[in-house]
């Protein structure tokens, strides 16, 4: 019943991903039975693999992550997340309220072995590649732990999905000078350092498309501005590009002709294409897709979700943060 | 003697400045004697106006700011300030490291009445005009009170300097509900509530660029983060297109024709038109260039400074700090 758009843009995607992905064995959609069936039927799908799971109660954007759990257990978030927890899902993709579906992720799943806080790992392009940005909303006011454990989990995902062999890891701050930071990541920078990830130490903002590293790690609340600013402002460019291309005949003949070069550049910067990000960390998938989403973006986050499942990090995440433990961390009993 | 190109870059840009700003009466070049003299021979120049204060001293920008300040007394960016705080300047303007500027500011010339730590008042482009961004990176670990005083400084800043009648504020946060946010933000959020500015609520960083408030207000670590984000993802998309649009020939031809249009979007984005940021709050006038400064942009940097003196911002913020505690804060005790 989540985002922007609500059902119509939810159904329509979870339809396209049906006809797209054939190795999807049932796909649960939870919400207003009778709205999804409308919507169902708009689209003449009658795939056998759909499961209607009616919630009587719907997240709204004004409620409070918590108090949306707590009193709303009849919405489709927790519904959603009761599915996985009673093992008749494999994961879950919301476009709804974040802190509701991190707080019924964490409430109902519980987070894994060795991780206190989960994090929200969105997948970013550089211009031959792509980075991890980790979290990018999904914990707010975090401890130095939470982000060594982001570090962590970041660098899995990176190695098992991405297929990043060693991957390198930033922290970002004002400077790349390591005295640089705050109190909160002069203490992760400590963290990381004694550490065995292949941390390359902090990341200045200005460095994040054009020298990237392949993790990138902050708190909650910085990855989810970086995230937002990134998207505001590719959004604002080719906006502004549109219109200074459309302002003269020459121009516009010219834009004309190189269209498609735009058109391939808007693909890298949309966030449609990548769907939705995982919420790493929690015993069980939670895919956290955008607020915004069109048909395409939850077809793509159907998509993350069904590669989240075939990957197995969850377990990969147990054993790196049980490795850190018996290795960094017993020699440095203050740090546990 | 600062910035990612030295000297050269520092003395070209004076140069230009001098060139193109006949109302400039004294400019001051402040660090290694030698070498400015050499690059000035470079321009032959050898305006009247120019005179050269030795520095021995260079600020590393491994240093801390604090140490910078204490340690290094015969530094460029100290010996700059000193000619201000001795009233022998207006203004000055640094490209070194921002923390030793911020510090030896403070130090020297102490915060306005009514301020307790300055912030950078970064001007950011949007589709039609222009925005503030408060603070972009001088102070970090802030409390709440430091927020509002840059909500106060960004709106005098933003009517007296870009000529907003009354200009709109926002506060960054995760969402644009009242409940969501740090446990700064919420803070924050009620004092400027209770204030009279412009409040329009909690922004989000996709509404940055494209559907902008007038003052946008953060904490220095997250404006930091979101200057050099935007910075970042620009020269990025820029880079991008380029290497699509030179793919084929076709393609190279059609941006020939609709060149003109790159070069009006490239401006808008380019710090280099900006110059430079002043620090605000502080009981002088001292504008933070940007790191990676060419002449261009140190040019640019020296006109703000001479606007900044032509509008006397600080007397308007003492002004306008003092009705606020006569008004509301009065009526609140136990928020003074």
């Amino acid at each position: 019943m989540g985002g922007d758009f609500g059902p119509p843009s939810l159904v329509a995607g979870a339809v396209m991903a049906l006809r797209e992905y054939h190795h999807i064995q049932k796909l649960y959609l939870v919400g207003d039975q009778r709205q999804i069936e409308t919507e169902l039927a708009k689209h003449r799908c009658n795939d056998s693999r759909i499961e209607i799971v009616h919630a009587t109660q719907v997240v709204e954007m004004s409620d409070t992550a918590w108090s949306a759990v707590r009193r709303k257990k009849h919405s489709s978030v927790s519904r959603a997340v009761d599915l996985v927890k009673h093992d008749r899902a494999d994961a879950i993709v919301s476009a709804g309220h974040t802190g509701a579906a991190v707080a019924a992720s964490i409430v109902k799943l519980r987070t894994l072995d060795g991780i206190d806080r989960p994090g929200i790992a969105a997948v970013l392009p550089t211009q031959f590649n792509v980075f991890v940005l980790i979290d990018a909303g999904a914990t707010i006011d975090s401890r130095p732990e939470h982000l060594l454990q982001y570090a962590i989990m970041g660098s899995v995902y990176s190695r098992h999905v991405l297929g990043y062999k060693n991957p390198t890891v930033g922290l970002v701050s004002l400077g790349e000078e390591d005295v640089k930071g705050t109190e909160l990541t002069k203490e992760v920078f400590k963290l990381l350092k004694r550490s065995r990830l292949n941390f390359v130490g902090n990341i200045e903002g200005r460095h994040l498309f054009e020298d990237p590293v392949e993790v990138v790690v902050c708190d909650g609340f910085v990855g989810n501005v970086i995230l937002k600013t990134s998207e505001s402002i590719a959004v604002a460019i080719f906006k502004w590009l549109k219109h200074e291309l459309t302002r003269t005949k020459v121009r516009m003949a010219g834009a004309y002709v190189a269209r498609h070069a735009f058109n391939d550049i808007k693909r890298k910067t949309n966030y449609e294409e990548y769907g939705g990000s995982p919420l790493l960390g929690v015993n069980g998938i939670c895919i956290i897709a955008h607020g915004a989403s069109t048909p395409l973006a939850i077809k793509n986050a159907l998509r993350v979700a069904a590669e989240s499942i075939e990957h197995r990090v969850n377990p990969h995440i147990v054993e790196e943060v049980r490795r850190y433990h018996e290795t960094t961390a017993s020699l440095e009993p203050a740090l546990k």
